[in-house]
């Protein structure tokens, strides 16, 4: 079963907006078993939208569209798959009702514009939104399908959870029964991925060489390098079509052959699964029943903000303290005025003691400092831009590192929060 | 001139990876002129490459491409260029040398896998890729150029900024010289946005109504709404294109038009510019010499991490408290053990002490603090998830606001910071 995705918005096309809706969308079409073969941004313009649906249609059996549907004048998509399936817009109670009861306290809202939302194509199914005022409309052609969806995150995550996939999931069984659009149906695609820290993508691929090369045709191997990790991806897809497209007679079984991959890393893999690494850590401290708290110059909250990111994060999660300014690494920290002067904010001696100082402070079992120059301006040619000192202090030890992580801001705030969080993972796999 | 972006591997489409590439490039071909009229990602694949260049040649001069460019099997762009283009793989010895001095320290990397990278397309220009093994290619095809980069975000944006962009300047001008491909050349875009706070989108729409009616057809004036703000923003395209693609025989002022809009906004408008809130707040502290800190318990870390981001943040963000935990608040922020027990964490008396505690202890002028419920657990009948207390001690007085703030912890989490950052800059605004 394939799906297309196109997201509908000037904004996408002028990079005031990131997409972030299609990964979010493709991952969880993936667990059901659907495959998304293109993702397309397009302009509200609509010409162009209609060129993207005729396209989409002639690769796929499922369309998703998200954006466009708001109340105002840009937003076109509503007037424009009205057009495309030949069909008129009708007023719809209970979506009439629903706005209503969202807008009750809001009689400002409730204007001729927001009245315009209950207003649906004749020719479409419509299923609630059940957090804003754009109805899901759902459009069948030609025994394909296409779904429009609101293009705000939050309502569009809901939407694909609670009204979406189930409808999908239901209509793509009818398509099975009946055998047709030629679909492979909505059998299960399956990713296992492992995480390697410290091997570089080419030396990694050469000692992979014979197994990769021996691998059974539905398997297929990708390589994802970023920040100093390479996420290793086997994928397999339904049973009747390989990752190429061509036909497979036969399902291996890719749980034998990940772990013969897994075999082949060695201690070199520090995850074989593809959480973040903040998870992987949250993991392993909430099983040894400990804590953590940061200590952050160059990172400047960064680690904080990815510890507690994930629900439950209260179990071993305490706090951070953000010494940006020299003042606070010695203030609240309790770093040596000294040692600052001395050696400078980029160093061993006061990474080591921002690490003690806020494991001391928070009184939690583990603790990670960061110091670093992470540019533009700062850098000498002794420490140049990149340099960057990380200590992790736990209930035995305090131990310090110096890397040299790139060039770019973000690239090192982001290699400097990978590095970190890797080496703990390490440090508590042997521990 | 029109360009298209395809962004190119199996991780996009099964949603591993967020495209942040296209947005990024987006902005900065719209500063050039250059106007994207669509974004695709596809599968690391031949057969649909190949659909996706031909597509993308239809409708636009200019074809940029990113990923697959990796020494690994699965990275294949590189091989679907030289058919597409019916070319061949030669070595290109300053390629060569580049690598090899970009890996001197490494002779493990420096294998036969990374050996492949040196092998270009003889038919293709070949620009350096200054921090990255693979080069950038470019292809001219009837008066159209494609250009392939890597997907890695660093490699891409010095690769754009120092090679592609100049590469396009330079070949557009031969285009409008011989006046080929009908390219309306590179003409500015411009596009201006205004910030408004607190105005629902439909209610802000008919305050405009009568305005957006009577707007020149050379601009298009659309409304984004996210976290409670809605960014309004005004665009004109170039001189002999307008944004539905007719001819319009004059440009518009879109400086008066724009301050025309700005009258009908009044306060509601925070900014008129298209910059983050914590940008728009740093700038304001910056020109009162003032600083900031925050003491964060629902946002952990977020807020800090916005305020750092940008560089030079240093003459105004000193640093934060991340307080997840109680004892946190109490041990480093002072806030009475009494309240937590009493009011508990998300009250007001815990929030006003925590931003007064830590304007004292990182000894700044201003404070934000935050405590909420973001879910999924947690919230009880009286204080709902989403329920979050925000406070901002500032010199001369210290005030509180209790909001509400949605269902999902991360949408929680962004309105926590829109929020608290948009009610400080009002502050200064008017103070």
């Amino acid at each position: 079963m394939q799906c297309e995705i196109i997201t509908i918005g000037d904004e996408l096309l002028i990079g005031q907006v990131v997409d972030t809706n299609s990964a979010w969308m493709a991952t969880e079409l993936n667990a059901c078993g659907i495959e998304v073969k293109q993702i397309s941004s397009v302009h509200d313009d609509a010409q162009h939208i209609v060129a993207a649906l005729n396209e989409a249609f002639e690769r796929a059996d499922i369309v998703l569209t998200t954006g466009g549907l708001g109340p105002t004048k840009d937003d076109i998509t509503k007037h424009v798959l009205c057009d495309y399936f030949h069909t008129e817009l009708i007023p719809d109670d209970t979506v009439k009702a629903h706005i209503e009861a969202l807008y009750k306290d809001r009689p400002d809202v409730l204007n001729r514009l927001t009245e315009t939302q209950w207003l649906v194509p004749k020719a479409a199914t419509i299923l609630p939104n059940r957090v804003g005022s754009a109805p899901l409309m759902v459009f069948h052609k030609d025994n394909k399908i296409l779904v429009s969806m609101p293009g705000v995150p939050y309502e569009m995550k809901i939407a694909m959870t609670e009204q979406v996939l189930p409808y999908l999931s239901a209509h793509s069984a009818v398509f099975q029964r009946s055998g047709l659009s030629g679909a492979a149906g909505l059998n299960s695609i399956i990713h296992k991925t492992a995480l390697v820290y410290g091997v570089p993508e080419s030396v990694l691929a050469l000692r992979l060489e014979e197994w990769e090369n021996n691998l059974p045709a539905d398997l297929h191997l990708a390589y994802l390098p970023k920040d100093g990790i390479v996420r290793l991806r086997l994928s397999q897809y339904s049973n009747n079509l390989s990752a190429e497209g061509g036909l497979s007679a036969q399902r291996s079984d890719s749980a034998a052959v990940f772990k013969q991959l897994l075999e082949l890393l060695g201690d070199d893999c520090i995850a074989t699964e593809d959480k973040p690494l903040e998870s992987i850590l949250g993991d392993l401290l909430k099983e040894r029943h400990a804590t953590i708290a940061t200590a952050e110059s160059c990172t400047g909250g960064k680690l904080a903000s990815l510890l507690n990111k994930q629900p439950g994060s209260s179990a071993f999660y305490f706090g951070s303290v953000v010494a940006y300014d020299n003042s606070v690494k010695h203030n609240v920290l309790g770093v040596r005025q000294e040692d600052l002067e001395t050696f400078g904010a980029v160093s061993e001696p006061v990474v080591r003691q921002m690490a003690e100082g806020v494991r001391r402070l928070l009184k939690t079992d583990y603790a990670i400092a960061t110091s670093g120059i992470a540019g533009p301006d700062g850098g000498t040619a002794e420490k140049p831009v990149g340099t960057v000192w990380i200590a992790w202090a736990t209930p035995t030890e305090t131990f310090a590192q110096c890397f040299h992580l790139g060039r770019l801001r973000e690239q090192i705030t982001d290699r400097t929060c990978v590095t970190s969080l890797t080496k703990l993972i390490k440090y508590l796999h042997i521990s």
